[in-house]
């Protein structure tokens, strides 16, 4: 176990994801002391008072230099720009990681690090439709899947600090290989955006014709569509970072809805029901009671 | 306001839905007596100690030949076999209504019922993807959106009757034809349905050559695949009796599915960030802040 206690760590961008975990970080004591980066002026109060941070500054380049962690929590071309822009800055040593929801451009940018640095890309799979500190919650990691996707450089003290520091907030580590981190994550996470906002577009379509149709929506259709209120910049860098996993896994969805519309088409009952009840049984063995499969 | 007080139920099916709305309508003392249909010996005593009815029993006939206002709260094809075997039990006058989650096919055999009985086509807006009484919510109604659709030959009194027992539990009732109805509930449970499935079942086979994908999915996977656990059997009778509108609502979805699609491939930013905005917008209109609009 890394001793993270004595550690400077600087959390570069304080929305959600950033401001929750450092609320989580304070929270436990888990380190000695965290610096917040923010854009402007109004939001360094705004940190140390919502408990965020120990301190805040819009000085990016002087906290980075005096941090032992440094944790990018920005949109992931953002993060692939303040890496070229803050690398310089840091003390040999220092140990880079970030919360980018796709790796394989994160990781490539990593590479070009000055050598002294010890980059390890990181993710918690974890999130909500709100952006901005005020939705910030200090349980966010609680009980969550963090994926640590280390480069060939990265020392074992590095990934043992990203890890220490992920499960000082309750998060529990898979390692992932970043090529493989963004096909999985393309099908639980970027597809299901796309696919509720398809959702939305093609209610809407039905709503201009007749607007009742936002009357009887009710829980199941807020759910089905919640991912569609994401935030678009954030969306807008996974998706261009990630496009062939992207399009690959629109195609299976495309391919299974189809295969779902011949069959409702088809009126073939027992095919239909036979599938449906494979499907429910696959939610059920996976998302539902993981534990019992 | 139809007087409701000296009223005798029967709701006939006590799963979710009308075992919730037992338990509503005796929580609020909306009516005289509350009757339950069972079809199981066991579920007699389970739905007096759940509080869902005054009494229950497995001899529909003679239930519904006491009731003042009978409601069919089974699937939508057993709710039409229903209305035939009970049909001539009851007396003149009672006024039959229903929970069926598509309406013209019912409304279609209500206007077969004999001549004296009072049908009304209704549903409520609302429910889980659990079924069965242990589910059962004597909040689930309230506040929610109850739908119904009187026939030409429904009394005014029969249609106030129905009205009067959907806000005694808390719902907000509008009326809709049975194929506006049917139009608008493909568009945002029916097919957000076989969304959901279809997203289960390509992740399915992601998860065949990669099973850690179930372990990095998230909340967002969990909301957006929620439906795919819905009862089949359920589904099954409303897809089947609602095929027109579902396959018409898919492929609306579907052209969405792909002009996104392709604005992805061609990685055309300033068209996508544009498209993502503005169903981000239509979902804050309409789903997150509808006062607002």
């Amino acid at each position: 176990m890394v001793a993270l206690r004595d550690k400077r760590v600087c959390i570069v961008g304080l929305g959600l994801m950033g401001g929750s975990f450092g609320m989580a970080l304070r929270r436990a004591r888990a380190v000695g002391e965290v610096i917040g980066v923010v854009r402007r002026p109004e939001a360094v109060q705004e940190a140390i008072d919502l408990g965020a941070v120990d301190r805040a500054t819009m000085d990016a380049a002087r906290a980075v230099a005096e941090a032992d962690v440094v944790i990018l929590c920005t949109p992931v071309r953002t993060i692939i720009r303040q890496m070229r822009e803050l690398g310089p800055h840091l003390r040999p040593g220092t140990v880079l990681t970030d919360m980018g929801s796709t790796k394989t451009a994160i990781c490539r940018a990593m590479a070009a690090l000055p050598d002294g640095v010890q980059p390890v890309g990181s993710h918690p799979m974890c999130g909500k439709e709100q952006a901005g500190i005020r939705a910030a919650d200090p349980d966010l990691y609680q009980g969550k899947t963090w994926v640590i996707s280390p480069l060939p450089r990265s020392s074992e003290d590095a990934v043992r600090a990203v890890e220490a520091l992920a499960e000082a907030v309750g998060a529990r580590v898979i390692h992932l290989e970043p090529a493989r981190h963004d096909r999985l994550v393309a099908a639980i996470s970027h597809v299901p955006y796309l696919l509720a906002c398809s959702l939305v577009a093609a209610t809407d379509e039905v709503g201009r014709q007749d607007a009742a149709v936002w009357d009887v929506a009710a829980s199941g259709f807020r759910d089905t569509s919640r991912l569609a209120s994401s935030d678009v910049r954030m969306l807008m860098d996974i998706l261009m970072t990630n496009r062939s996993a992207v399009l690959e896994m629109m195609d299976r969805v495309s391919a299974a809805f189809h295969h779902l519309r011949e069959l409702v088409a088809s009126g073939d009952e027992a095919a239909l029901e036979a599938e449906l009840q494979q499907i429910r049984q696959v939610r059920e063995d996976h998302v539902v009671s993981p534990g019992r499969s």
